[in-house]
């Protein structure tokens, strides 16, 4: 157990926009979408560490799905919050969309879940503090998040 | 006269997050000023683009005081909102805030406001869309802004 | 069917070795998970584009398990290569591995299928070259990668 | 009183120039306005490193008004010097010009004073070498800078 | 005599590709030869660092012809490998080669020879391995890389 | 011969100052010596085209030998300028000196010659400006940098 108390949802919640600009482009103007996938990690150790204020890694980020493409001069938008939080991991729920900086509609692109994992000084996972659920919608999406690390768990096993 | 409707404050409003990285700092650990200004710079950009949906650039930042040091490991947060419109520029506010990714309470390190500029394809001003005021503090904010709108333009022709 | 004759694994497959330094990793010198993704998406990007010439998206990529911290100093190789080619699509799968540049063991780090789907100039999709396989190992991981593709269809419309 | 003797003006003088290419720009190749206040920040933490030889940060930056679009393509350049020293500050006065590379003429888009602080290796501010004004030129400016910084400290405290 | 046994050719051969995209290019799409160049230099220290493993500096870069422009779109492709080994030096020969990512021939664009010392933890030059000629070629050229590190040290006494 | 009148060498004399951050360095904090031959080649750019205004490329760099390490925190320098002018070539030479931002003393660590060529609208060689020289000095190294130019032409015609 960490020695924290346990946090709300809200508490790490965190909100990523960028403007998309031709270095994240390929020479036809489409985002790459390693550029999508490397700020949704960098969302998702943002919100794993506010939430357990300790160094974290990435473990694994589930399957992805690029539902639209993303052009240059597209804000992305990031939106990120944990799920599930084990003993020593965190399930980050992220959904990307994008709209034309300069109008149009706002669309998915695509919505990710990343698991953490904090370690401590030595390198090692380390306990992390529980979440405090306070609606029936979270409560609901912690269960599936439960879920999908039993899931995780088992294909891991599987392959060794 | 903008061909668009009025928008309100919060249709343009934007959050961002980003964690400083040893790229973003001076050899030890300090994150240069720099940093901080060129992102203010993008929220604004963004900002207004999210107003106006034409493209925009910037006309002026007004003095920004550091007014903690910010350093690799923090979370930075830039909250930009618009506070006045005329009839082709915008003032932007943005509020800038830090906290240690690993716990440590939030400080607000800078505020500023940009006053950026639509142009038209041909690259002169460009009439913008009203600002839909829904408050008594976006009102005041408004005529606040006005204000200062009013002494740049003095302080300019004075300069020249 | 595109116009070009079909081409073998061999000619599209791709090596990357990049060194990891202070820019890819946080604070405590663990490289991202999010620099791995990112180049993943671009080397996957390259093999792609080698077999079609044409321009190409990333549709999806599967789910990644990082198996082992990457740290500042380690030599990362991505190995890419096509293992299904269907009409407009195209499964890549690439194998990551680490080592320390001052000597130490080699490790896998993780591996991902990604899907690219060719574009023409409209930005629709566009027929891609017929995959020559030219070993039981190739035809192997074709009908493997074939029934993955089956499977992401189903998820896909099951999701909808 | 720093341990270090008075320096000139000359002495940390500094210049940079840097051709604008696209990643500096927006998607209709107008230069962010915040490209060029990064470099300004840079420029005026080498003039300061160079007078003090200490670590420093930027206290403050003054309302910088963008006099002109600068373009991709052009040649940027920052011309920097102290024009005043306190105890444990410095101002630094930043010209920035633009010329296109390929001919037409050198145009002043900004100028700027921005403040910076030398700190000990505890992080507190430090004191710095006096400056060793040598014409009537630097005599004027030094007594101008002093007026501004007097300003500040006024301003600063009407805000807490 | 470093510690370590001798190590082939190709223990510590290198590839590397990348697209070439626009923060690479100047703002018509050639390909700045400053690139080119920063790679060539970072292959360099890989292949040295997988030879010795230690840390290693770069000594000197032989002249560069750039043969033919490079423009964004190209896969640019450098492949190195050690010439010849001395006590404390390495020489390490690079061969740059580009191709549309689109379709398009392969050309040659520049070819290199760098020399890489390795250094101990004091900054000193460092024994390294020997390297193990396996073929008639290898011979050939190590025989060649030896005249070539005693030319340059010729010219560099003589400017002294 | 271009159409534009004689230039003289300081009229396209350059210098640019850059302080080393980690980005530069490898982990041990020596610069790559990749990022000093790129910043070489991008001020012999603007040398280049501040001299003939047209687009440029590089046509080949001379040896270049790294005379001392560079370190992070070490404000670098490049003084560039042309030496010699062909028909449609240009010979630019840079000094690369470096000195610790927090004082030491500075120390040359490099020299180049590049030649650049200028390119009209169809990416063909172009004429560019002759060369007004005005001092003894600057018409001795345009003797030399004619030698070394017939020097290259030979190197280069022997090599096919």
């Amino acid at each position: 157990m960490s020695g924290l108390p346990p946090r709300t949802v809200a508490d790490s919640r965190t909100t990523v926009v960028r403007l998309m600009i031709p270095t994240d482009a390929n020479f036809t103007g489409n985002v790459f979408g390693g550029q999508i996938l490397a700020e949704l990690d960098r969302v998702a150790y943002v919100v794993a560490g506010r939430h357990c204020h300790q160094n974290c890694v990435t473990a694994s980020i589930d399957r992805v799905d690029f539902l639209a493409p993303v052009h240059v001069g597209d804000l992305v938008e990031w939106l990120a919050e944990l799920t599930y939080v084990g003993r020593t991991s965190m399930e980050v729920w992220v959904q990307v969309n994008a709209e034309p900086l300069q109008g149009g509609s706002r669309r998915k692109v695509g919505e990710a879940f990343l698991t953490m994992v904090a370690l401590d000084a030595g390198g090692r996972p380390a306990p992390v503090p529980a979440l405090n659920l306070v609606s029936g919608e979270e409560r609901r999406r912690f269960a599936e998040g439960q879920a999908r690390a039993e899931t995780r768990r088992k294909v891991r096993t599987a392959h060794r």
